[in-house]
């Protein structure tokens, strides 16, 4: 079955805002094995509103509307909606209570603009929304001699979800086909995307029945495999079977084959070697921390560790001799490895990892130009040392630069 | 005039993907005076291209596509554009050759499939793509009586931009009818969004010719103002009044009044009294490091810091008591200002701002619970230690927590 998804609000027409509910409404319709076949967003306007749920309702088997619901005068998904399938609106005495209940909970008088809130298509489904006031609306059966569903939820991404898997998922399962989809991702660090296109091509293509999509982020490369099948099993294995292909191609590059993140997969690593580990970062500061850190419980593995953006506290938070800084210049492969060893040392910790470069866009010269980083994982065997010129602007490099430091501990662990 | 943006490709389809390149658009064509009343994304199928286009020629006055230039057999927009206003594509020598070159300085041969790149519309004017293969295209005309302009550019988003400033911003700029445009943006931290528009809501109102945006993010809230006028002085004097009128309202917690971002606005104060920074972090983890150093040229003014997430390091890197975290446990207003008031005698900086709190989801207890943040500032004049408890998941937590913690640098330095 096709679907499509109609983001309303004249905010998601400016500059500063974007429709993302579009994105999990995406995620559980293929989950369901609805196909979205197109998206838009309209602003706040009857007319335009109006044409869009028709040309909506002309070529997709479910209509999906999210925002508009709301008590204000530019709140229209309703009006809208009845307008184009012809349906009146009735106002709901039960609706209309509870919102009035809700404000007098309150100590408020409810103004009468909330009234509307309270109006319903004919023949729609009320859809409590246990996080909002402006309750959703499900709506199925012939329009235009078509079969089809028509839904409104509420805009704010935290009452659409929860009310999409309250009351809509079930309700979609019933009248979609039963499809079984299975997916498979795996994540690769620090290849590039024609780099690992032209040795998965090859296998991947062989799989007709699966949809292959590559995504390319900065230092990292996600493989999504995704197939319908008769039987969940089959699913399963035709995805296991192209993903499995190809991690033997990549290797020990992909970091991840269930979905888990970078930094979680160095937490999982850390833990099983009873490990831990502490950073000094100079041109990166505090990214990687704040990357280790985003994992709830890596205080278990992570002890801490130094930002150093100046000279004078690579030497006095991680031990890096002044005069080697003197010598070889704060960015250099032996600042990197004394970084790494130093915090590791101050630390006591069972890894250490420095990275000192240049993250620009100021700052380069000939000889160091911008995006030049040295990154250094220092352990009880030694210490390694990785020099890469990263391209693009400071956010990327110090992007780059942190997926590398952790792609060097993950390795460092395996 | 009004105008609609359509994104083509399957990817943008899918969970994992959003058309980020009309946000850019939208700011580009309000500045030129036209409204984006309509935003699409279309998969890469030539009937459901060709329908969507003919909707948006017939209700608006610009058409940008974006996307479905490349070589591929799924990238279609060229014919689909060509199909809905009935013109022809030829194959354009000169582009050709260009492509032809651009292999031949590569050391490759041109695969067949790349010639579709050089298929122009019939009346349409190249627009050179700088950064890649597809060029973009330009037709201006009637079409069903209507005047239409039709720009096609390719989707990379780099690709896009560049493009657009060379090639189409003054071409478009002939055609819409001058609009003198301003706007100004308030930026607020750590005041709820109820809070700020009870207080400028009376304001903004009385302005009926000002358009008024409030965007909430995790502990900032903007004002966006925008208006035209018959003149530029006219309507930049119109959105200045209004944004005054707020800013004398909501004071000091506006910290800034031209789109400068919080650590921005903490940098320049620094620089301004001629201060440096340094910071220890627990709960955030090195996101307060992080934030600061986004900003280029940050080494001026911020030193570095530790990332504190043992106990011992709170002791080994910021001098905090031992004793002191055991008689008042780590998250304590006492471990707060000693980390504060640690880092900065060790980094010997003007300020020291420390942070610990429990950023959840694991670890709160009744005492102190998953949200509760202790931040605190020191200086020559004593240290100030604010405790906050946070609504939200371990990211917003951790983001509100920096916030805070700049905003009280902000503050201290006003």
């Amino acid at each position: 079955m096709n679907a499509e998804i109609i983001a309303v609000g004249s905010e998601l027409l400016t500059p500063y805002r974007i429709d993302t509910n579009s994105l999990y409404l995406t995620e559980q319709l293929n989950q369901l094995g609805a196909e979205v076949i197109f998206k838009s967003v309209v602003g706040d306007n009857q007319r335009r509103l109006v044409a869009a749920a028709q040309h909506a309702l002309h070529r997709s088997d479910i209509v999906i509307f999210s925002g508009g619901l709301g008590p204000t005068e530019d709140d229209l998904t309703r009006e809208a909606v009845a307008e184009a399938l012809g349906l009146g609106l009735k106002r709901d005495p039960d609706i209309l209570k509870r919102l009035e209940e809700r404000f007098a909970a309150r100590g408020w008088k409810m103004a009468s603009n909330n009234a509307k809130q309270a109006d319903v298509l004919e023949g729609a489904t009320v859809l409590p929304n246990a996080n909002g006031t402006a309750p959703g609306q499900w709506l199925s059966g012939k329009f235009d001699g078509r079969e089809r569903i028509v839904v409104l939820l509420p805009g704010p991404p935290h009452e659409l979800k929860a009310l999409f898997e309250a009351e809509v998922r079930q309700q979609l399962q019933a009248k979609v086909p039963p499809a079984f989809l299975a997916t498979r991702v795996l994540k690769v660090a620090m290849l590039g995307e024609s780099q690992v296109d032209a040795r998965v091509a090859p296998i991947y293509k062989r799989y007709t029945d699966v949809d292959t999509t590559i995504l390319a982020g900065a230092g990292e490369i996600q493989l999504h495999f995704k197939t319908c099948a008769p039987t969940q099993e089959a699913a399963q294995q035709r995805v296991d079977e192209v993903a499995g292909a190809v991690e033997d191609e990549l290797d020990d590059a992909v970091f991840s084959g269930a979905g888990e993140s970078l930094e979680q997969i160095v937490g999982y690593w850390l833990q099983m070697r009873n490990a831990t580990l502490a950073v000094a970062e100079s041109c990166t500061g505090g990214l990687l921390s704040e990357r280790i850190t985003s994992v709830s419980g890596s205080s278990r593995y992570f002890l801490g560790g130094a930002v150093v953006y100046s000279n004078e506290l690579k030497t006095e938070l991680a031990g890096v001799p002044a005069e080697m800084i003197e010598r070889h210049g704060a960015v250099s492969r032996e600042v990197a490895a004394a970084l790494a060893e130093g915090i590791r040392y101050r630390c006591e910790s069972t890894l250490g990892a420095g990275i000192t470069g240049v993250a620009g866009p100021n700052g380069g010269t000939a000889e160091k130009p911008v995006g030049l980083v040295f990154h250094a994982v220092a352990s009880d065997s030694g210490t390694e040392v990785i020099q890469r010129n990263f391209p693009g602007d400071r956010k990327r490099i110090r992007q780059l630069a942190t997926t590398m430091a952790l792609d060097m501990v993950r390795r460092k662990l395996m």
